[in-house]
């Protein structure tokens, strides 16, 4: 069979599993009005313990494994993060009725990972017994690090390049009317408790206002799902997890991982209505950019795959999670981080149009791509 | 051995069992005052996991299954559901202190299905190898949907009528005490929402108060039990999820289903005392008429046997969601479709007396009967 | 190998064990500020889930064995548990700075059992291969009653003591200030609902202030750890739960049990704050206490060991349930029987110190030991 039939038909196939089945299945009930509801605490346990469970798999596979193998990949993931966010900057930024830090701060989200995007990528490889490093979940915060931290930094440099042009204008132009302009890039600032103003040294004055990268690698690394994930690394590579790994968070990881899919189908849904508030390009950018951040991974995983052995599965894994946008770290590092960018557009944008089509379009595409040039 | 020992041989054997045990052990930690409390949060899921197992397991049986040999048992439970509701008004409905509205709520809710007990119900037939069809769970909506919109039809033909006579009598003798007395066959119906106001068409004035049956059904449907239950069904007909049934709903069901047990053993004995705010023969309605309405499906059943070849155990089940009240999705069907009846009245009667009754009684019961029968 | 090298390497070798492991995963993710969060009701069904494991695994055991063999053990966890309070009355209580109340109260509830350092001592049994007897959970009540209840009489005759003797005083220097010193003693308790009042018989007078113990012993039974662990015992004895206790309750327990140490792990480090507002003596209480505890739990462990047999494995049971301190049941029947005391004092030598110290550091010594001695 040619490339584009064996694509298709393990298109076709993949939406069956029951990883996708059940985020489709989410979004046709919400659509049907259905008033099912998973309760929060549920949704809170369960991605605890994906991610748990995804960084005790790393753990014990770097444990057991050659460390220089992951230099290539990790290096294509920090370089895909960072790309990202540029990308928003000069295309999504440049569009008509799009806001500058509202783009940079979308990019910033969609280059962020999403830990139940990548979970449902690594679930799917394994149901087509596709292989890939144990290790490849590891990579998570080597992209979703460098792609929040370049897209608070570049959002303020943006802003403050504009407050010094402004600054220079109102010299001798100075009106009312232009000080509320250039007081309403920080509405909601005065909002934000004194340690998340850290991020911006504003001691020194207007012109001097620096952004510090460490207060915001912190608060990435403290969110929830980073923390479980980065929790469980350590258990695997310092303790014995294998008896309680093997019991419990082994077994349970796919079904726990079905009712989280149904959860994101329904909230996508229910999110749908907040794309109506932006301008109208967030959806144009939702749907193209998850496959244009994933063939860049994919491509540099190529690369790592001919140069070092990444093996295809792990390619498919870097390219999903550069598809996926960020769900749960992302918006609360971005909002204390880029204050005046509006979190109707990221957060709609990412939740009912990136993440569906990360999980039920690219993961399927990426691992078909891959088994039509591996296979 | 006889019949009657056999019978009751097995009754007490399935006392034993776990389902069983947990639901007379709630009862009984709730009698001596425990504080356990089991979060509302997790009673949810529990729900959720065990309706969508149960509609996963008849997706998938469906998928592989003879549609025709499904025709009779369904049919049979449309007529259970209907039936049960015209039993209540000619008999509960009569009886002194009884309100007729309240008494056709009370056979709605008696008619429509408890997904717990349905669920104790399978697993008992389980625990006692007693074979019955995969796709035996899938005649819930049949018995549950014709119930519910029975109840609200009939009770709405009878205040119509109701209304019309007082008003015929108004008309000479109006007086400020009959218009409350009208008014207050509808005192809640200003809090509810207007998509639930459109049970009842009222744009024409109050004599063509007619019931709409569209909506009623509607809502049934999108009830958390029955759309996780229908959920489930359709991915099991439509999609691949046996390797998720296999590894996480099918191995939970049994642990997930005595908590539970436990949760409603405890939940009726802390409503045994709302008993006490209506009229004594709900008590004992509460107690015969599951066995009544179990053995006219029996009875169904048992032709469905005999013509169609309907399994025993299949038999059982439909004997036991025809004893079962519903808990979860019926009431704030009725208490929309028929805001004049009493919650007190059929909540109470159905949580305290009439599901522990189907579950502890009933399940041994129709059990023991179809051994000795079969056996 | 000598005692000493063999004791160190069991104990290393232990922290490496999943249960252990998480515990400090908690403690170091809570130092380093994640803002992981385990919902309020996960832990609740963690709790229940687990003691009714342990409940159903004694009910099981008891029902297959020889109840001569519990006698020694059960009088000794007796034993113990009315020994700790006493010891704390007359150390912990002597110290400066230390209010008497406050002594007795932190030795009920270090007298108290925790049900989760209890989990964690069995499973890191079985990781072990040591035997122990099934039923040996089941001595938890035996040390936990008569602890609460010996602490709570030991407090008021304490406290009647005092007031006859400032009665005796005040009649002829009566002041304003002492009488509020007197009414000091009860500060919280008009907050207190009826039925917690009921420990004192106040009617006759305050020379006449009786302790009545069965309603302490009637609500420590009540509380929700020891009534999930009394219905799975009951459970365990009177039905057949086997087939739930082997597709459910027992493979889940090690890994919930991951999570609740995690839980117990970060809750202690949120803790050692409120150690700040009481007596640097209860720190030095809380970390000696657990190992005191537990070896004269132990040496009388040894002598139902020679005596009747009871194994090592059962010994070191019995010596982490006295090493442990109640964190769930205990300080609510604390507050209700000792009003006076001051909950920030023995809770947060509990919580903070005494539970890391007995599941970090008593288990490993514990089983070292009777590894050494046994081996």
């Amino acid at each position: 069979m040619d490339f584009v039939s064996l694509f298709f038909i393990d298109f076709v196939k993949q939406l069956q599993s029951p990883t996708l089945a059940f985020l489709i299945g989410g979004m046709i009930i919400a659509a049907l009005g259905s008033e099912l509801v998973i309760p929060e605490a549920i949704c809170s346990i369960i991605v605890f313990m994906l991610l748990t469970k995804i960084g005790l798999t790393g753990g014990i596979a770097i444990r057991n494994s050659n460390l220089a193998a992951m230099i290539f990949p990790m290096i294509f993931a920090v370089i895909t993060g960072i790309t990202i966010v540029f990308i928003a900057r000069y295309t999504l930024a440049k569009l008509p009725k799009v806001k500058t830090v509202d783009a940079i701060a979308t990019g910033g989200l969609f280059g962020a990972v999403s830990g139940s995007t990548m979970a449902a990528a690594l679930t799917v490889l394994d149901e087509q017994n596709m292989a890939y490093e144990a290790w490849a979940g590891a990579l998570y915060p080597f992209m979703d690090i460098p792609a929040l931290v370049t897209a608070i930094v570049v959002a303020n440099i943006y802003i403050n390049k504009k407050k010094r042009k402004e600054a220079a204008y109102s010299i001798g132009h100075e009106s009312f009317s232009e000080q509320l302009v250039t007081a309403g890039n920080y509405p909601d600032q005065k909002d934000y408790p004194s340690s998340r103003q850290e991020y911006l040294s504003q001691q020194k004055g207007d012109t001097d206002n620096r952004v510090k990268i460490w207060p915001i690698i912190e608060e990435s690394l403290r969110g929830p799902a980073l923390s479980a994930m980065l929790l469980g690394l350590a258990l695997g590579l310092f303790t014995q997890p294998e008896s309680v790994y093997k019991s419990f968070y082994d077994p349970a990881f796919r079904g726990l991982l079905s009712i989280l899919m149904l959860v994101m189908g329904m909230e996508a849904w229910s999110r749908v209505g907040e794309l109506r508030k932006v301008a109208q390009w967030y959806v144009v950018y939702s749907v193209i950019a998850p496959f244009v951040h994933g063939l860049i991974a994919f491509g540099l995983g190529m690369i790592a795959h001919q140069v070092a052995g990444f093996s295809m599965g792990g390619v498919v894994v870097l390219a999903v999670i550069a598809a996926s946008s960020s769900d749960i770290s992302g918006p609360p590092t971005l909002r204390a981080g880029i204050p005046s960018a509006n979190p109707s557009a990221y957060i709609g944008a990412s939740t009912a149009i990136g993440t569906p089509v990360a999980i039920g379009l690219c993961i399927p595409f990426f691992l078909g791509l891959a088994q039509a040039l591996g296979g």
